[in-house]
């Protein structure tokens, strides 16, 4: 390409509403304009990055067995009203009507057209498994659309569904999928982690998604420094290695904690390490009659609950709900701030204590008398009568649950995300197929989605510096930049330039070649901001030495190249 | 690709609803599914035939200059109201709402949101020429969506805009995308005309339709059976090779036509051929006053009226509308079926006679008086006082207008249509650029359009058998097909088959390997419904002669082909 018939479009400054790098970025490199709220025009520079990592994306899908196909981005009302999801699906799904009045959405995701099809054109067992795959404008009218094409309401997704006869081929594809995205994300060059997103709900629906490790990502991933391990922190198990209490050495003594409403305050007041503290919460659950009953969960006081984990502690407790303080008042006698696990059984209160809280020993906890607390507590001594769960989330420090290493938590940004969604569509919608025995079986599927756009914005924040964008060489809009020191007055430089840019050009580089009439600073800049890895500057001073100056994107220095070499000094660093 | 993970999805029946053959074919050979009134779902057969018109498209358009960027698909509603087109467009035009009652449209062509990019990114006419395109998903919410994919509500497109100083600039981009639309239904392998589709509007307005020839097209194209001339029908100027009427021969005689209603029963009362009579058709226009009056239109009898020449007529007759029958009967004295141009000026009616109808000589035309006409008119002596013009559709065998040939008229289907925009959206969004003398200027704007999958349908229109579709080789689903016979029993045939599709595919070359465990005769059936232009049979019985046996779709006779030659057979042909 040459610089002059291109549209570079590069600012000095990002607009006001961009608040991460990749968005200031993509405005300032000229990849991406805003049309309106969450809809973003992709100019020249934007659009060759999405390209490139749509066609990792298509390749890895083809070698996997997927097929694409490509369904329509207007999807009618009456499927979704099979499966449901027209009544559950929330105001992100875009509702519209046609010019005769009949009811269609913009698709947000493509379950119900795919399942649809499915139940149409496979009939038999030995049609499966069948993985289809597309690479589409997707719309989801976000509420808050934000972070540029990290959050927009139009983007490009990659969906793909399989179908199966059963949850085993569903596991084949599921882990041949696994790999697929791991293979997309290596040869993009991200920095990512699989990390388990699910798997206690009923029906075996298990799941993972990918992350791109970011400062500016919006989810907390919890994973080992040493092994494979990682997970979404709400899901990522708490263990703990101790299994049991120590032994008691203090005498239990009711101490006054006057005004003391936290267990924060409390610690202070006590001059004890908020680690040799419980707190007591308690929620509204179901006892053995599945009457309305008061639950106690314990945790220690530096801890925090995770309340997806204690909805799935046999259902006791779902959905959470604290329980009401004039209750609390009413069956123990005193307010939330002095409740502790002593004697709550006694009084109708079930205990579940965290697998943390569960193992220590001469702990302070409330006494349930108002602005009293005990010191010296021991389970076993003092309120034998309770359970152990986990109940909280994750920190850093902790042991990972696979037994190898230690937590780390880190930002990500979700660019994938693969799910065993079972029969839950199939049956909906009676998608079958005749197994051996010539029988209709209700067909299993997964689906597999990668944000095709949201992977150029994550790419940035993982790769950038004050000058710009560092691309990964895969994905980078143009594998190297010529910059012409005169390329309108010198005949020398010309010739050079154009000899360079075919001869590179013919060795299936990506080439932009900078003829403009602008200053080496304003070039030097664009290609910086750009992020292009690799810069040849042609001049007549060093033509007149044989030489042209190549500088690395990252690394420092200033190199000179001998003309003849130049070709396949930058074919080798490709 | 192997068979087996294939989705094949051939039928033995078309939809009943399918009329055209590209729209059953690409249904029976599993290219396309409906999945809502003018909405489909591509399947993997239909997507790889798509995808390869979409990139010759693609290379085609950067090779001319063009670059390519995304536009949105939802579209606000403001830029619209600027253009004045959201009160405009139709219902074609989806509109929606967001969640937050925002309107917005579903993008049917981009102008708007092209011109907005330009007016913010373009600001100097070093800038210029400029020409952007996308392939993109369209939405139209035609009222009858016809004929498959050629007439959907969901469609592929490919439309440019490009921008420049003046209209010579504007020229110079408009040849080159000729070429290039030429360039990319030459590689396609398209029976195809460029026509002109508009030359007379005010505003220098000018435009080419690019028509793939075939029966089932909309639209009727007039081309020279010698020269490149080719014009829509609608457009195409009348010609007369005689510039003057003979001298009279016969005397002017008022004759009695009792009940002739239309000039065809006038002349098979008088015994005489309809081409030696005109009619007369009056219309509302306005005299040089710009008052009302009545204007009189002379055609030959078996001629045609064409509404969009009469109206540009000098603006005198427009919007085309036929005069009332009770002003008739009252200027003339007699009910329409009996009009003549003789003594109509004394009238007050200005006579204006088609370029075919002014050179007659002896003709039969009404008398302006109820059940009489004349015979042995003559324009000179009877009625010397009337105009001359091109009113009328040309006809098969009329000359051609560039004076090589004569004019054959056939159905063609649109794929493309580049038009000259002019100012228009330019000065409605105020786009204007920096001149030399840093005034600013409205650019002038061309757009180019090609209907991505309508180019599918249209290739199979113009090349399918009874058999199947008959692809050219360049867009082809896949090159090859490998027949196996008995894959699963005998290991030289797996090994074989295995060998070729290996090599083959190493070559370059999209091969399908028919691995299935299906009865020849089906195997067949379908890689010929599917059009796969070159099949090799691969059996035990060849095999042990040392052959494969080939088969072109095309032409007729199998032939052998020694094993250690079918690869470069094979690539030879491709």
């Amino acid at each position: 390409m040459r610089a002059s018939n291109y549209l570079f479009s590069t600012l000095r400054d990002a607009p006001t509403d961009a608040v991460v790098a990749s968005h200031q970025l993509m405005v300032r490199a000229g990849m991406i304009r805003q049309l309106s709220k969450g809809l973003y025009t992709w100019l020249p520079t934007g659009l060759k990055v999405l390209r490139k990592v749509e066609n990792i994306v298509r390749e890895e899908m083809e070698r996997a067995g997927s097929l694409e196909v490509i369904m329509p981005g207007v999807q009618p009302a009456e499927l979704w009203q099979e499966t449901g999801r027209w009544q559950k699906y929330g105001a992100e799904l875009l509702r519209l009507q046609d010019r005769h009045g009949r009811d269609y959405c913009l698709g947000p995701t493509h379950e119900e057209v795919i399942t649809d099809l499915a139940r149409n054109e496979l009939t038999s067992y030995k049609q499966l498994p069948m993985n289809f795959f597309q690479i589409q404008t997707k719309f989801r009218d976000e509420v808050r659309p934000r972070f540029g094409v990290m959050r927009a309401r139009e983007f490009c997704m990659k969906d793909a569904y399989s179908f199966h006869v059963g949850e085993e081929s569903l596991q084949e594809t599921y882990d041949i999928m696994h790999q697929a995205y791991c293979n997309v994300f290596d040869r993009i060059g991200l920095d990512y982690r699989p990390v388990l997103a699910d798997t206690g709900s009923i029906g075996g629906a298990y799941s993972h998604e990918f992350h791109v490790l970011a400062e500016s990502g919006e989810d907390d991933i919890a994973f080992s420094d040493t092994s494979d391990f990682a997970a979404n922190v709400e899901l990522a198990e708490a263990v703990c290695l101790k299994s049991k209490a120590d032994a008691p050495t203090q005498e239990l003594a009711e101490v006054l904690t006057p005004d003391c409403k936290t267990i924060q305050q409390v610690a202070e007041f006590l001059k004890l390490d908020v680690t040799k503290t419980v707190k007591t919460m308690l929620v509204k659950g179901l006892d053995d009659n599945e009457q309305a009953t008061i639950v106690a969960l314990v945790l220690r006081g530096d801890h925090n609950i995770n309340e997806l984990k204690v909805e799935k502690i046999n259902g006791i407790v779902s959905p959470f709900e604290f329980a009401d303080e004039a209750d609390i008042i009413n069956k123990i006698g005193c307010a939330p701030g002095s409740i502790g696990p002593k004697d709550l059984k006694e009084k109708g209160i079930q205990v579940i204590a965290d697998r943390s809280a569960a193992i220590m020993s001469d702990f302070c906890a409330g006494a349930n008398k108002d602005d009293y607390h005990f010191t010296g507590l021991n389970w076993e001594r003092d309120c034998p009568d309770f359970e152990t769960a986990d109940l909280r989330n994750v920190v850093e420090g902790d042991p990972s649950p696979d037994g190898k290493g230690t937590i780390v938590i880190k930002r990500g940004i979700e660019v994938g995300h693969i799910f065993q969604l079972g029969q839950q569509y199939a049956e909906a919608l009676k998608a079958t197929v005749l197994d051996e025995n010539g029988k209709a079986k209700v067909m299993h599927m997964g689906c597999y989605g990668i944000g095709v756009s949201r992977i150029v914005a994550a790419a940035i924040e993982q790769n950038f510096d004050d000058k710009g964008i560092l691309w990964p060489a895969n994905i980078t809009p143009f594998d190297v930049v010529i910059v012409a020191m005169n390329y309108d007055k010198s005949e020398a430089v010309r010739d050079e330039c154009d000899r360079l840019y075919t001869e590179l050009k013919a060795k299936g580089l990506d080439v932009l070649l900078d003829d403009r009439k602008e200053r080496p600073g304003v070039k030097f800049a664009d290609c910086e901001l750009i992020g292009i890895p690799h810069r040849l500057v042609v001049g007549d001073k060093g033509l007149a030495n044989g030489t042209l100056e190549y500088k690395n994107r990252t690394q420092g220095e200033n190199e000179d190249v001998a003309i003849e070499d130049a070709v396949d000094f930058i074919v080798a660093k490709k």
